[in-house]
């Protein structure tokens, strides 16, 4: 037994008995006749105490030769401290140490090993390992399994059965790229990694497993964004005999549990939002609801008016931000140029002060009247002492500009709070999306979605418009699950498959199994992932998933830790009859 | 809605109640004025009755037209049944219908959808969507999850945190060959599935994780051997600042716990035995301790007396089959037939009769007199009623041969019951193995399995001899997992892959990451990895881990149901830069 306690275990009933600890040296504080010396491990950090007078003098010599991140194990006396540590647990005592051993010696790391180091992003990936040592590094991993931990007994408690659906499957050329996996034995062949288990949930519905899930890693080989991994981690579900309805309660009830158990927050309203008002509401379909400024829209209001910016336009549209009539002209130029930003695009914005004293001004003063502003204010539900921004142009593009204006506003006036949930259900999605450059449709949620039942006549003589039984669940701005009801039909499937530009020969050398499984008698059924990685993050109160992975890539793809991916050696290639092209 | 209640869920109590269900049709007894149809889903089975007199009309009709596996849903009232069915939880009620819906239909199954199928395995697997609708797949899958929920729960109720490692890693040359992933934004270059995450779970450790485990799925490109599967689940564990010793103990109590919670039995020892007592013993280190049968050394009572056959063999081993002395020659010519079988290759054995009188009856009774084998009989701890059974030849050779028939024999004795468990630790394995093809040693666990202390001057005189800080556990004959102590000193970690023939370059090249990371303060620490599918299948009372996967691959690696590997598009090749040689 190489300790008795952890370093975070001792307290004040502790004093006198003699214990053994084991950890690594985070800080050394040496008054030549006194040696203080705090040690960590994973569960907290106690201190060490060497005193000339009362420890040995080969140890306190000892003492004296430890660096930062040591791993040693002492044997001593827990006593009362003199000055006491109200931050952590052990701060009442301290061990007088009597025993010292070096169980590893350490190069002093790169970056410091605290909660806020000196280290960059770079260097710490690169050395994840020491990063994983810093408590918020550390606590991120250890809440991710709490959640995994909640997730899975609240699944496993309603009848849920995870079940493990395989890796090595098969490649499909709809949706994103998949990863693929040379076979040694089937010569000329290979495997894909799932971009997710969809055709095995769906065939272990057909299979009469009823309710499953699984916390399961998928793979997608895209592009990086940033905060987007190459591999993510899903929490994947599935039932039958259930219709959209059923689909939303059960996972409001896990999501509410959630909340609870990890937050400690609860929330009792989930409300629900179409698609189409969304957009036009938010220009978003994952608005954070948290706070307001709704989309007013204000052709009907701004157009004739003399102002030939506007009147050419498809669509004007503002926001009221709240509280912000003070605003400076520099304060507003400032918002100006974050429109017109690359990222976002716009050509600038027209703004309206609404007053404290009702009075209303803004940068089109010369074309409209204060009248005319207060239709303005009436129309994106404005109050004195609200800035009303408004942009202009093609509906699509200005929605989505106008957007991302107002998450930026509730950033900036700190509406966005780590500590509040309001969670909103997004439905009646399009079933289908018209990709101009391939000159097709594509699935919006993907081919296995069933239309709306009464938008199925739509199919033949409007596919655009056919809505989808699909549904996602937004948490604070965040799409954190999705999911649908399910085709369970064989011949609307391949009418699905059909309007998707499949041939025939295609749809069945690609799904062949699972509309020959349809024929078995394939039960109704829905289903919804969640993105794990984001949910954790989330919950956690941040919006970046990298701090919450143990081993996450970097933008190009990479482990910069273990530097992978490599080359392989000839022989690996031989046997997997491939070259590469150089 | 599709139903108010499962198929498994009523009972006598809700006689009178209106219900509907939803499920598969089972089984249909039409008497022409009365039908009984079985509707069964993932809870159970319930009997519908339509009759004549009292369901509707064209309901009545509608039912005549139901084939096996049509999906239905049904309303009616639950009656009591006339003729209880004691066999099924649902037995003393049955519903009589008052509507009915055809919610999809179904072709006639390839192979009957019961408890025993007339559907051979090659069929099952290729349509599993449907095998996995028959209780004894389906149960298995829900066996599996629940073992897999008591791991969890109990790991992390002892403060093990479960991170997630990455699947795209590095490939190794060292131990199994890996599948590789091409990648495409890293041209040339390659990722690596895991063959288990042991380099991430000790970088965790250096990291300051202290416990963790995953239950997580391992790779490995190996030509399949029966029940082998080229994708397979681990329980991986790890722990910092312990020795050999808490890991067993600590393993010990998640095995008893998983017996007494999933089996309900209780074990209270875990024997310990050396890889050379398990070797001597019983030729085998995963003995099944289940059952006597221990080998005997007949050597010095068997050489010298004329039986040339004998004489010049370097081992003469026994074991003492309990009660087989009343073998027939029919009985023990079989025997011998079998271990002539080319798998076990056998010249043939000897057998002694122990008859119940006491008397001794050889088929060498030319060479041997009663005395001789009243010393065979002791050597090999035989009572009277024994059949003493003698194979004889190269050491390691004959001692796997005497292995296997010792297997065959408790097999065909019924010694080897479902319902009993005798773990047991084999400890103390060899460091290295040499291999004749490479001259060169191999790490017989792996090349971070820590050497015992006391042997370590070994290394540089004698290696083959150096024994490790490893152990397995056992668990009726079957390895459920194995571990090691790891080495944690840079130097000692540099002279083990100096002595595996790795150049000072390759090492590097392979493990740098892991040896620079072993500088900065790298803890002693420990783990062991459980084969969960095997764990699974032997706590299930089986040994064939395949029938616990839900989409398992067939002995050529293919997943005959999604019909996988299979040839992927130009265009993705042209993309990954490769070339398939023809």
């Amino acid at each position: 037994m190489y300790r008795s306690h952890t370093c975070g275990e001792l307290r004040h009933s502790h004093t006198g008995h003699e214990v053994t600890l084991a950890g690594w040296v985070q800080k050394t504080r040496d008054k030549g006749f006194m040696i203080w010396i705090d040690i960590r491990d994973r569960y907290g950090i106690t201190q060490l105490i060497f005193d000339e007078e009362r420890t040995p003098q080969n140890v306190f010599e000892k003492a004296k030769t430890l660096g930062r991140e040591f791993v040693i194990q002492v044997t001593g006396t827990v006593i009362e401290r003199e000055s006491k540590n109200k931050n952590i647990p052990t701060g009442d005592i301290e061990i007088l140490v009597t025993d010292l051993h070096v169980l590893n010696t350490a190069t002093l790391p790169p970056f410091t090993i605290e909660d806020n180091t000196d280290g960059g992003e770079d260097i710490r990936m690169k050395y994840r390992y020491l990063d994983i040592r810093r408590n918020p590094v550390k606590d991120k991993l250890i809440f991710r399994h709490q959640v995994a931990m909640q997730v899975r007994n609240y699944l496993s408690q309603q009848g849920f059965i995870e079940v493990e659906t395989p890796y090595l499957i098969k490649s499909t050329p709809e949706g994103a790229r998949d990863f693929v996996v040379p076979s040694r034995m089937n010569e000329g062949q290979f495997y894909a990694l799932p971009q997710s288990p969809q055709t095995f949930k769906q065939l272990l519905m057909v299979g009469g497993m009823d309710r499953y899930f699984q916390i399961v890693k998928c793979f997608r080989d895209e592009d990086l964004r940033a905060d987007r991994q190459p591999e993510f981690t899903q929490i994947d579900c599935e039932m039958t005999f259930v219709e959209q309805e059923d689909i939303l309660g059960i996972f409001e009830k896990l999501t509410t549990h959630l909340l609870k158990e990890i937050k400690g927050v609860s929330v009792d309203t989930f409300p629900r939002m179409t698609y189409a008002d969304a957009m036009r509401k938010y220009g978003n379909d994952k608005p954070d609801i948290r706070f307001g400024m709704e989309f007013g829209e204000l052709n009907d209001v701004a157009k004739g008016k003399g102002f030939n910016v506007f009147d050419a336009q498809e669509l004007i549209v503002g926001i009221a931000v709240p509280g912000a009539s003070e605003y400076t002209r520099k304060q507003i130029d400032a918002i100006i140029d974050w429109v017109k930003r690359p990222q976002i695009g716009a050509n600038g914005l027209v703004w309206v002060k609404y007053n404290t004293d009702g009075t209303l001004k803004s940068s089109v003063d010369k074309f409209y009247s204060e009248k005319d502003l207060a239709q303005w204010a009436s129309a994106t539900g404005a109050s004195p002492g609200d800035l009303i921004l408004v942009m202009a142009g093609g509906a699509d593009k200005t929605r989505t500009q106008l957007s991302a204006l107002r998450m930026e506003m509730a950033e900036r006036l700190g509406l966005r709070k780590a500590d509040e949930f309001a969670p909103l259900w997004v439905v009646d999605f399009p079933l289908l999306e018209w990709d101009e450059d391939t000159a097709r449709y594509h699935a919006m949620h993907h081919p296995f979605t069933s239309p709306k039942p009464e938008d199925i006549a739509l199919l033949d003589t409007d596919p655009g418009n056919v809505r989808a039984n699909a549904y996602d669940l937004v948490l604070n701005g965040n799409e954190i699950g999705g999911g649908s009801v399910r085709i369970h039909d064989s011949a609307l499937q391949a009418r699905m498959f059909e309007l998707l530009g499949f041939t025939k020969e295609q749809a069945e050398a690609q799904f062949g199994f699972l509309m020959n499984a349809f024929q078995y008698g394939a039960p109704p059924h829905a289903g919804i992932a969640f993105g794990f990685d984001r949910l954790v993050a989330i919950l956690g109160g941040q919006e970046i998933i990298r701090d919450f992975i143990a081993f996450p890539k970097n933008n190009a793809g990479r482990d910069v830790m273990i530097n992978a991916p490599a080359t392989i050696d000839q022989e690996q290639l031989d046997e997997l009859h491939l070259v590469v092209k150089s």
